[in-house]
């Protein structure tokens, strides 16, 4: 006897998960199989009507129920900077943070590893945008590792000429840990980036 | 501006999965935002279909689409022998080992940790079962871990007397490794449970 059809149908789904392997996948379906109605049916649900729910941002491709995003519609935001990040994730890490300007979400990085050039993100529609209606100031916030940085160095060249200040987030040491903890590259950002206190 | 509401639900939904923390939580549920219809809403379709077409069997607890299941229901199985396992997973482990005899699913096992004892699993009814029509022999195949086999010695006390030869699984070198390799109980295990080859 192998497992039932509608067990092995799940395991498979669940396995399609980032991250996911085999023995997860199964021990997450009987997980599934046995747990409360509101887990399963509610998670069941939770996918239908998030992906029902959301759309992209056609301003800032950000995710969001409403179109415009409800960033883009805010009359209250500072229209001057634009905060250019890959992913909506990112849009949902600097609200946390207090940001209170505008958003422009890449949908990716470069990656020649993954054959992802700057013309597969959303590159024309940034381009178009700080075009039409210059903000002041356009912070680049991609990842502060290999591909973030190429892709921010690659953006600021094509994003130079339009009269918008280009800037790019600090790298530095995290608040909260300690300087003997972290390692000798966030030093040496922690140094190149230092600012005058008086 | 906060995450929409459908997608905070989505990420709330996902880390009551075993083993789901709230960051991998955010990361499945943008993937599946992101991804082809056929993987999130064929997953959601996954769960309702495996929880709605699954039942645990009357007999012997295992999960199927039919009941009795379909082990139980073959008259081509060894029904002189059963095996008794903790979980449905089990089951599904043994059935590719090409194991063909009964089963019977405690649905856990002991764990004093955990507060739970013989009488929470499905004792009552093996008993019944080993009462009403007595197998030749009963094999024990909780995991051999602490609990695994405290389970196995507190079965093998109430089984007892009911007439059936009652023997539990092999522990030893796990096939494809090396000597080297093993800890020193699994050795001891090994040696412990040698068996005659002439």
């Amino acid at each position: 006897m192998s497992r039932p059809r509608s067990v092995e149908r799940l395991i498979e789904s669940l396995s399609r998960l980032p991250g996911v392997g085999p023995k997860t996948s199964e021990r997450l379906t009987y997980f599934l199989l046995r747990s409360a109605p509101e887990v399963a049916d509610g998670l069941a649900d939770a996918i239908r009507d998030a992906r029902a729910s959301t759309r992209v941002c056609s301003v800032c491709f950000n995710l969001d129920e409403v179109e415009p995003c409800r960033v883009c519609a805010d009359d209250g935001r500072d229209r001057s900077v634009l905060l250019v990040v890959e992913d909506p994730r990112d849009v949902a890490a600097f609200e946390d943070s207090g940001y209170r300007g505008l958003y422009h979400v890449l949908q990716g990085r470069v990656s020649s590893l993954e054959g992802i050039g700057l013309e597969d993100l959303t590159l024309a529609a940034l381009l178009s945008r700080v075009a039409a209606d210059p903000p002041t100031e356009v912070v680049l916030a991609t990842n502060p590792d290999l591909e973030g940085e190429g892709t921010a160095q690659l953006l600021c060249e094509r994003l130079a000429g339009h009269g918008a200040k280009i800037t790019r987030i600090a790298r530095g040491i995290p608040a909260g840990s300690t300087i003997t903890q972290v390692s000798k590259s966030i030093l040496a950002d922690a140094i190149d980036g230092r600012r005058p206190l008086a």
